[in-house]
């Protein structure tokens, strides 16, 4: 058996998330299927974890083994002209037995991606979150400092997160203006349930005045959900890296 | 009557082009529907110039002629909620009499959208051409410098374009890369039918080593159509700006 680690595109409109469901189209079933039919034999897949249902992916990983040894081309173009075009693989590697997507990764970054203009948008409706008044984006850089660390996050997590250990290390968090764009990135040992769409919904708050950065600081140690901001839309998240 | 002036934005993925025409859905057709519906009254619109198939508009303007007067943020709030999501109206005014959007116009600028990179794209498929091979930006940027003034397009036109006149003044072209993508903006007096795709196609052309700057040089001063590469897809190109 080999081990193979294959890093995915996706656009996530489409999809009930990566997650395998009954009664709803993913990403996961979409790639087992196809990589099924194309081996001949029946395989499991093992993404580095979950995408939420309209969340897209630049760099999504999995792994899966198989005794069908194809040369890493075969897959790459073979696979990409069986997939719907909102799915693409970009890389295939062997890797070694032990090799896990989920296990392995050490850590990941997520993109946050905000139009900040007046006028709507048409071209990037289901690509970022569009919000048509003013935001101060130094007080969200500001907050973006304050969840750097070693923190309990149960604030910011969705209230049906099961996770026991709600503590989680941010290495970097801080947003960036490119043009009409505010881009939020934020790389950390993993994530809650919904937790970069709460942190971004919350520092949104921030930066339109709703709350002060005291306020952040509060709901932040308050460890209570219910006193952080909206969730942010699924459209404006991207999975950017996994880091193994 | 009351003449108004409105910019919209639209993603061309599923219109065939700006213009009405029978059989096939256009962008026109839709604003003319709704606003037809929204004002009860026939209404006919006259667009800065069309977009093929599959083109892209950040900055599209129209006019229309009504004596139905609303204040303009009716007509803003009002048409976005009866128009689809790939269609979005970004700002309505009104304008003298004597303004038409074809014929005011002075100038024009189109973006187009290379992704030059090995892998694949899911998330920009519809939105940039895909070149998985070097592009040399440098000499590009060189054959751009070649373009700009007045001069005979004849070459960088569609064969089926009839326009009597092919001289166009171009005033700045340049090549830009941002990240993986090289963005090409060029600004003119007007384009000839496919005028930038041509260029486009030829310039990868270029860029990819199969011809040279002097073979540029030659195929513009032939004037001949069938010497210049292949018209580049349509999903890369932008209607960004109109100067009127």
């Amino acid at each position: 058996m080999v081990n193979f680690k294959v890093n995915v595109e996706y656009e996530g409109t489409k999809y009930f998330g990566w997650q395998r469901q009954k009664g709803a189209i993913t990403v996961q079933e979409v790639l087992e299927d196809t990589l099924s039919k194309f081996l001949g034999e029946k395989v499991h897949i093992f993404g580095s974890g979950r995408t939420d249902s309209g969340v897209h992916a630049i760099n999504q990983y999995f792994h899966f083994r198989t005794s069908k040894t194809l040369p890493v081309e075969a897959y790459l173009y073979g696979l990409n002209s069986w997939l719907p075009p909102d799915i693409r693989i970009k890389a295939v590697e062997v890797v070694p037995a032990g090799f896990h997507a989920c296990f392995s990764a050490k850590k990941k970054t997520y993109l946050y991606r905000i139009l900040n203009r007046k006028a709507p948008t048409a071209i990037e409706r289901d690509f970022c979150w569009h919000i048509p008044y003013h935001l101060n984006i130094d007080i969200m850089n500001m907050a973006s400092e304050i969840i750097v660390g070693t923190i309990d996050f149960s604030a910011f997590r969705a209230s049906m997160c099961t996770t026991k250990d709600s503590i989680r290390t941010v290495y970097e968090a801080y947003w960036k203006k490119e043009g009409d764009h505010l881009n939020f990135l934020i790389t950390a040992n993993g994530f809650l349930h919904n937790m970069v769409r709460i942190i971004v919904g919350t520092m949104v708050d921030l930066g339109r005045g709703k709350i002060t950065l005291d306020d952040f600081r509060t709901i932040l140690a308050s460890k209570d959900r219910k006193r952080a901001g909206r969730t942010a839309p699924p459209y404006g998240l991207y999975l950017y890296e996994v880091y193994y």
